[in-house]
């Protein structure tokens, strides 16, 4: 079967985030008031074939663990759905 | 009151993505089999003060037009929660 697995990846919460802090700053350059904080993060979309969600699941949550995502410095989740 | 937003960017279906067809590429050269196509988009995380979620909404909506998202290759979308 084919799933799509999306990937959200963040930095974590006690690390820098420098690209946010620029966003941030040129969103308040912009005019735009209220921004109290902004995080820049990966989203990958990973069209996959597996047997199952779970095994797709699994899948993705391995690809994160060995390139995706740094497990030092970002956290990650996940959503599976059947491919449309 | 205080909300996180949630933006989701990812490149058009019909644009080239080089960085989602690397990924694939590297992903193969690790051996994971039945990965047929990766997309890498980008995923903000915003936390704004707006008077209600529909306003915050709307801030993050007119963001993403001004800077954050490219409309000629990127398409977004959006989810405004209210900050824990």
């Amino acid at each position: 079967m084919n799933f799509v697995c999306e990937v959200y990846i963040r930095p974590r919460a006690d690390i820098l985030d420098p690209q946010g802090d620029a966003v941030l700053s040129a969103l308040g350059h912009l005019g735009f008031e209220g921004v109290n904080e902004v995080k820049v993060g990966k989203y990958l979309i990973l069209k996959l074939t597996a047997p199952d969600s779970s095994a797709a699941e699994q899948a993705a949550r391995t690809m994160c663990e060995k390139l995706l995502a740094n497990p030092i410095t970002e956290d990650y989740t996940l959503k599976v759905s059947t491919e449309a």
